[in-house]
């Protein structure tokens, strides 16, 4: 489906490496252009770092290390087997690449907060099953921010900021997600405490979709990032840092999706609205063709048009196809509808169909557009209800699990949460901060008093 | 200079590698950008590929493997020291990344011509000397389009048109060039025949501005792409492939920068007007900051303005400050420029200051910024006349070649430019095909008839 609506290319003679033609790369491009928007509006500026590390500074952070050795590519040699001085890391992400230049930059508190990111490549030797969009051994579209500050209240509040931004990014796309705070026994590798936005994809599965982290001085500390304070005292810098992908997109189409194929916001569409011409003669062609360039050539000031103007494919082959590329809006032209002053829309929201007087189209076009999100968002506020389900005792727990994640009343100990991964085959994820039910007394796993509501699942 | 005007940070540790602080992003961004724009004018597609490629694909066309294997990066392993299934090539360009997914994509000539392009990181082990902007272990923006056609004459006329097409971006950067074949002893591995955009820095070396390679069938008969012709018959794609990097950026700032730093276009300048206020009371200084906020919030509906408000430096520091950076215009106001009802500007094509009616701004700096261009491109054609010496014999090539790169007239044979490399220690870059001066009877070296005009020079 992904290759067929040309999103992603997926015969790469590579595991885990994917090509983006260019309407999925339009999409993923606005998609995160949407995300750059939302941080530059809050004050972060974009800066652009290398993507190759000398080994010895990418080993400096020992749980960070640990964290990625596993998983990060390393290059030791030229293609003609000549080694090099020291071998370099593949980022995996950019800690340990902006922190060494962190350290030559930053020297005042007047200079902080620093608050920057870049959108890169980035490199994961995935060792499960790789999957376009979602897993990844090449990430194309990492958008990673980074940012310093004084002390450990300014970067508390900068995990907010940058939560709040990722919770409107996700509101515009209409995606349903769960704030979850992971369990320090899972946190990011050279973090103190983090947290996830998570949603659930149609096969129950949680797809994790964006990640912000406190890292305390952990990584400051390290690499020695220190500033002078107002009083003449050096210090090292606290660091926030937060990331969100191309998964965004994975999302998007998984989630607002139906048989038909994609269906993709206005705002993000490639097209926005493809015009199909109707005529069963040479006659009525040049009628209608001639109808279909005037109106796309007034609606091309303001909207992202396509006219499908190809001889050798019949109206229906045409509806079929833009349907399943997720173009939001269709204009169907013939003759009856010339001879009436009419068009004919379709409408991929709500997969109608109707007719609209030509002089009023450009009205009736806002009004879709302006609908469109509110009906995806509702459309999937309904899913994600249906794709979770609570369960406030074991029966309940395992009953569900198979197909869905679970959320639960839990203590919040980790010896309580290894009870439960070990009997069940599943995964603690996190404790859920953005779920309003009221919590009852007692943990499912030992009954003492619960104290969250954790998520539990399976993930991509 | 660079990385006082915050266009690169060169404190990296591993060489060859840079990174880009916010305004040096910006100004690459925005260049590259037109480059963009002027490739989608011309009808191609951006499609984003992976950035590795299993090593037994990259080296299947044997000539472009012998010419990247002591440039290009090998990943053998990940940082635990497992061994990869098969070892990946980082890319050093993107040739052999894209054709293998061509094969699957290309069936008909009813897809032809086939017109793409990216902007992506590429990665080469560079042993000389490497320097900011202009020889990088990484490059950063790598844009890179490809092209397939039916037959040999299109694929010629697709290479004219990308000449076409980098000549009105130099030109629109009012950076002066040449165009130069390069010999055939010196092709780029892969292709029939290239074309390289050349200038000159200050330094006196030539700085290789682009490249436009027609690769025949070379590459289509090795990786089998092929296609349906209108008879039905099976015919390999003939293809041209042709790339331009931030060096535009490097180039765009040698060139028209002076002794008091850079000089950006008003085009690309990521400030494009920089007000200074000048206050020597506090009652001074509400009257002065209220007039510029109004000046600034009037302006930046149509450009990018910075205020410069910083209270602990002065406006000498200021000026010379953002002159280095290269902001086009500065607007410079104080209490007698308010009083008489007027602004003070500072325009950085030509360093001269004047006064305007502040009723007559926003006029006046239309009529600067659509000067600037003009200015600059006169100033750098005089200043490319100067860099280039022609010498009609071998004691004027003698002379001149220390400084400067030198035009001969050149009888075109391979054993010739040996003598003249040899001897000289010099390299015959290419042959030039805009360059109008009549041509003399004989070749500098051999005497035998004069073909071409040759560049002759050291290169970055």
């Amino acid at each position: 489906m992904l290759r067929a609506a040309d999103i992603v290319e997926d015969r790469f003679p590579a595991k885990g490496f994917y090509m983006y033609p260019w309407y999925g790369l339009d999409l993923i491009k606005r998609v995160i252009k949407h995300l750059e928007e939302l941080l530059d509006e809050t004050g972060h500026k974009e800066e652009r770092y290398p993507s190759l590390v000398p080994l010895s500074v990418f080993m400096k952070e020992k749980d960070f290390f640990e964290g990625f050795q596993g998983e990060a590519y390393l290059i030791t040699e030229t293609l003609r087997k000549e080694k090099l001085d020291e071998p370099l890391v593949v980022r995996p992400t950019s800690e340990t690449i902006m922190y060494p230049l962190w350290v030559k930059r930053i020297n005042s508190y007047k200079q902080l907060p620093i608050k920057i990111y870049q959108t890169v490549n980035v490199f994961r030797l995935e060792t499960k099953m790789t999957k376009p969009l979602l897993r990844l051994r090449e990430v194309t579209f990492f958008n990673e921010a980074h940012t310093a500050h004084k002390n450990l209240e300014e970067a508390e509040k900068q995990v907010k900021e940058a939560l709040k931004v990722y919770m409107k990014f996700y509101d515009d796309l209409a995606i349903p997600y769960l704030v979850i705070k992971t369990p320090s026994w899972d946190t990011f590798p050279g973090a103190l405490y983090n947290y996830d936005l998570v949603t659930v994809l149609p096969d129950g599965k949680c797809l994790e979709l964006g990640s912000v982290m406190n890292l305390g001085q952990k990584f400051s500390k390290v690499f020695d990032i220190k500033f002078v304070d107002e009083k003449g005292e050096w210090k090292h810098v606290y660091q926030t840092c937060y990331g969100i992908s191309e998964r965004a997109v994975g999302a998007l189409i998984a989630i607002h999706g139906d048989d038909r194929g994609l269906i993709l916001p206005p705002e993000y569409a490639p097209i926005q609205i493809i015009i199909v011409p109707i005529f069963y003669s040479d006659e009525q062609k040049n009628t209608v063709m001639k109808k279909c360039f005037n109106i796309k050539k007034n609606l091309e000031k303001e909207y992202r048009v396509h006219l499908d103007d190809n001889v050798e494919k019949t109206p229906g082959y045409k509806f079929h196809y833009w349907e399943m590329k997720g173009v939001p809006l269709r204009i169907e032209i013939g003759p009856k509808d010339i001879e009436k002053g009419e068009v004919t829309l379709f409408r991929r929201d709500l997969n109608v169909r109707e007719k609209v007087a030509e002089n009023s189209l450009l009205r009736k076009i806002k009004e879709i557009f302006s609908e469109f999100k509110k009906n995806l968002k509702k459309k999937a506020e309904e899913y994600f209800k249906k794709k979770i389900v609570i369960a406030k005792n074991l029966e309940e727990l395992e009953e569900h699990l198979k197909n869905k994640p679970i959320i639960i009343p839990f203590c919040g100990k980790e010896e309580c949460a290894n009870t439960i991964e070990n009997r069940f085959e599943t995964e603690i994820l996190g404790f859920i901060e953005n779920f309003k039910e009221k919590l009852p007394e007692k943990c499912v796993a030992c009954s003492s008093k619960a104290k969250h509501w954790a998520l539990i699942g399976k993930t991509y």
